[in-house]
């Protein structure tokens, strides 16, 4: 397989609106990415009309049936080990074994990251995979992970999740050295948890694969204080849910305020183009497309909830991976730390504040 | 002291503004709350000038002279060790040996924390104490801790928190049984960690001091699915600047969308009344007044950076936990707590999942 022939396996029956939101974001990706080809998995019964409908689709898809599918309320265990005739595990295992480049599922989070870990283990020189995505920011987009996959998270853990959310910043936001920052409640470096200390002594030292910023705390994620944001699986998703929650509060406050009085409607559909543009802004599809970073091939997790679009985004996340060799800057990466961490280890009179106390 | 004869500590000197905003403050809750009165420490030369222009403020404010004070940037442990002759250990101390029924800060943090945990000790039944705030919801308001007292909590300290929150919430809320959430990766009883999982099965016992609603998500916390949110300091920490950095995010987004033609401008001026509104509805001073709760005392912290009314809101915080007796109130919930603990250890079978695994 080519670079620019790069094909997909899809998880048909996944997410709230399956399978007519993969067929439709496969669709929309067809057009966006020239090259691609699709491995549908799922129940031919119900896939096989919606993709007869869209000819130029049929012409690169291929259906690949799937007796089973993994339910919103399994548990990822359950899924691992009694779903393993359904289209998520046939479309991770395609990926896995070499039959497609990536796969993308809008189904189960938990039972998808339970499954690609198992499937495609992890990449050299990561200990766990994280759970990343985009968020939106004053200057444009931050990568955070991790999101929960892993609650606790040692040194080396998010060492290793920052030089996995620099290698994704640099191929999907075309940045060349994106600056990375640690989760924390303050900028100075004596702040929090022993663990953060010590994976911010390892990020510091020359040679480091990151360009590495220091501590940044929760206001920072919104202003774009740095390109990625890293912290433990528990810290990242409750701020990434707090982040939504707010917006979400936000949004309905402003609506609000705009129906207090008949200036103020008046006001609002002057304002209709502006709001469009806002909305636009903060369109939850385009930050659709949670990456698994870290495992020994691409899976893309797209939103349950999401539409046609949003499924396209994420397959265009999924692609964006392939194409531009995501897994191999990563295993470089991950090499320099290594070299970096064991040069630390072996002189830690280098390290900062080492046997000071 | 009787209940409508209040005295305030104030620590002069803490704060960006000080000493104006704390004295301005002083001058504005003097009339919302009558039959208070104060102790203002800091320095007289500054101090004397600004009061002797508030005529009715000299009549139920006395200065009382400390000569030192506690810088923004020092260490907890320093200006616990160093500055015991500054306003704000002198005002603490007034409020801990009796001389006073309440102190208000605008200073540094961790020196507070340091300086009123090493003068009040913790209340009766709890191990440390936290810090509080309230924060805008869909709903109103709810109350959140540990805000970044204590970045490591165990069972003990979540139950306990859970119990200080929730008489906070019936005090200043004036909520009969308001409902307590505990912060996690999901709402399902299984998930997250030990530490949680253990706190919420003492919560949800038969005469459990707090209405447990259950585990909550960052997301719930905006929506205000419950009036209490507790989880860990380092947790509450992110979660509340991440939700401070995206109000201020979404604020920008709204500008810059109306700033994009000539229509919307137009809007925006249609809809001034409608833009005041909702800038009341977010004021940060409104939640101005976080809490340490669990001290054998009552010690409020302002921003540091606010005004002279967010100043008075802190005050009106500290005067209502005294008014409403907060310190008793609490002692007795927390009594209740260890009722229940105890008797969920003596007989194990009864806790849920116990041995079982």
């Amino acid at each position: 397989m080519s670079a620019d022939k790069i094909v997909l396996a899809l998880d048909g029956m996944g997410g709230d609106q399956a399978p007519d939101v993969v067929v439709n974001g496969a669709d929309i990706a067809r057009e966006r990415y020239p090259g691609t080809s699709f491995l549908l998995f799922g129940d031919p019964a119900r896939l096989k009309p919606l993709v007869d409908k869209r000819k130029g689709l049929a012409q690169v898809l291929e259906i690949v049936p799937a007796e089973d599918t993994v339910l919103a309320e399994d548990k990822p265990s359950f899924a691992l080990r009694r779903r393993r005739k359904s289209s998520m595990w046939l479309a991770v295992d395609a990926a896995a074994q070499g039959n497609a480049d990536t796969v993308v599922s809008a189904g189960n989070t938990g039972a998808l990251l339970a499954i690609s870990m198992f499937a495609m283990r992890t990449v050299e020189g990561a200990h766990r995979p994280a759970l990343a995505s985009f968020i939106p920011t004053a200057r444009g987009e931050s990568v955070m992970l991790d999101l929960g996959a892993n609650l606790e998270c040692d040194a080396d853990n998010l060492a290793e999740f920052a030089v996995m959310g620099s290698v994704f910043a640099q191929v999907l936001l075309g940045l060349d050295k994106p600056t990375v920052g640690l989760l924390n409640v303050g900028s100075e470096e004596e702040k929090g948890h022993e663990e953060l200390r010590q994976a911010a002594g390892r990020l510091r030292r020359a040679g480091s694969p990151v360009n590495f910023h220091g501590f940044v705390e929760g206001n920072d994620i919104g202003a774009g204080l740095v390109d990625v944001v890293v912290t433990d699986g528990f810290t990242g998703n409750v701020a990434l849910k707090s982040i939504e929650g707010t917006a979400k509060l936000y949004t309905q406050f402003v609506r609000d305020a705009f129906r207090t009085s008949t200036f103020a409607k008046i006001g609002y559909l002057f304002a209709s183009g502006a709001w469009v543009k806002l909305r636009k802004r903060v369109d939850p599809r385009r930050y659709n497309g949670g990456v698994f970073l870290g495992l020994n091939g691409v899976c893309v997790k797209s939103h349950g909830g999401t539409d046609a679009l949003g499924f396209a985004y994420a397959i265009g996340v999924a692609v964006d991976l392939v194409r531009y060799e995501y897994k191999n800057k990563l295993v470089e990466g991950l090499a320099r730390l290594r070299e970096v961490t064991s040069t630390a280890e072996a002189s830690p009179a280098l390290q900062a504040g080492g046997g000071a106390e």
